[in-house]
């Protein structure tokens, strides 16, 4: 079946191929509506051969979704120097830069339901996705030097690794605010929930005011307390 | 079948008790674990009964998650007088007694994957999820007075609705944190995520200054914006 311009691959090589092609494909559209023969076209193969390297689709599909998710956890991985807020934004700025690469894909994978092709992949995904949480959770907290969160700490770091899902889901659903805008935006997010936790807790308001003291003035967390105390309600006539 | 102390029930009915039957077993146990047996059991039915009123479990279970979501949306109604504060405070009152009292059925069904049912049960739910999220997110405009909001201020609402629905999530693992806290803390945060979109926006500047204005200092938005002033960074040494 080879040509002489198709290289022979060897099977580890030809998997990786089919996965990349595959997660290309589910990134587009809703995994529902990829077929074998697409994916084995888009390959420059035969379904049979598809077939040979994965039993199926749901196979390759949660393969994809594997490769995806350690992707994704990944772009948590931030080195541990300079202000928190630009790390911060870095961080945002590689998450984007998956949600926008993968959009169809990602929305039909967070949202569940038919687009995933089966319980089964239900059941994968779901797994999955609790460990790019985890790995998102875990790496935040390591920026904060913090190994045993309180549980209020832990509810701000996951509440707010869930709010960066929730708003890359709305604005892949339209993309009517511009993307950089976001990324601070979700920055500045994760002070204003610490900041909201850390008002009725001395511990955490303990750790915000460190972490806010080490920000730079032309930071991403800047000016944003500033702005916020000019948000301060005048006396009501 | 009817014995003398059972009432015969009409068809509507009987229907309604099914659905509430269902419901409360749903709530307490992931649904596929819920047999039709012990729905029948617990209706004081038999199981060939059951299904005279519902083909399967699956129409059982939409009927339920039907029923459900339109108590859910409900409890976003809330009248249009005194301070925004309160009025949301309210609603998250509401909204977390639905979370304590439907808790595994909720976190199964936000969590989607192989809890629900069957396929065709995660598409009915996807739909009824969204249908909650837009009546809340229409109450919500409401209150603020907005019948055509901005990107931004869409944003804003959505993703508030997003974190409550998270937050709730995350305080049914475990439940570490006090649930009036939690509800407190989302009054806060909707400030708090409106005040970091409106630190870059003059319209939302306005409209939230003029909504701060007209909240109590013993309210629940109160103290939080001198609260939060408090933790702004000293001078670093």
């Amino acid at each position: 079946m080879t040509t002489g311009v198709r290289r022979r691959m060897g099977v580890q090589e030809r998997r990786e191929q089919l996965i990349s092609v595959a997660l290309e494909l589910f990134s587009r559209r809703p995994p529902a509506e990829v077929s074998i023969d697409e994916i084995a076209s888009a390959a420059g193969i035969s379904r049979p051969l598809v077939y040979h390297y994965f039993p199926g689709k749901l196979s390759l599909y949660e393969a994809a979704l594997r490769r995806a998710a350690e992707d994704l956890a990944h772009r948590f991985e931030e080195p541990r120097q300079g202000p928190l807020g630009e790390r911060l934004l870095r961080v945002m700025g590689r998450y984007f830069d998956f949600v926008d690469e993968h959009g169809p894909g990602f929305s039909a994978l967070m949202r569940g339901g038919p687009a995933v092709p089966s319980q089964e992949a239900a059941s994968t995904a779901n797994a999955l996705i609790d460990s790019v949480r985890e790995a998102a959770r875990e790496q935040i907290l390591a920026h904060l030097g913090v190994t045993r969160p309180s549980p209020r700490l832990d509810m701000v770091v996951r509440s707010w690794v869930a709010l960066a899902e929730s708003k890359a889901l709305l604005w892949l659903d339209g993309r009517r605010m511009a993307r950089a805008e976001l990324e601070v935006q979700l920055v500045h997010d994760f002070a204003a929930l610490f900041a909201v936790s850390a008002a009725y807790d001395e511990e955490l308001a303990l750790l915000l005011r460190e972490l806010l003291a080490r920000e730079p003035a032309d930071g991403p967390f800047g000016d944003l307390v500033g702005r916020l105390v000019g948000l301060a309600p005048g006396r009501p006539e």
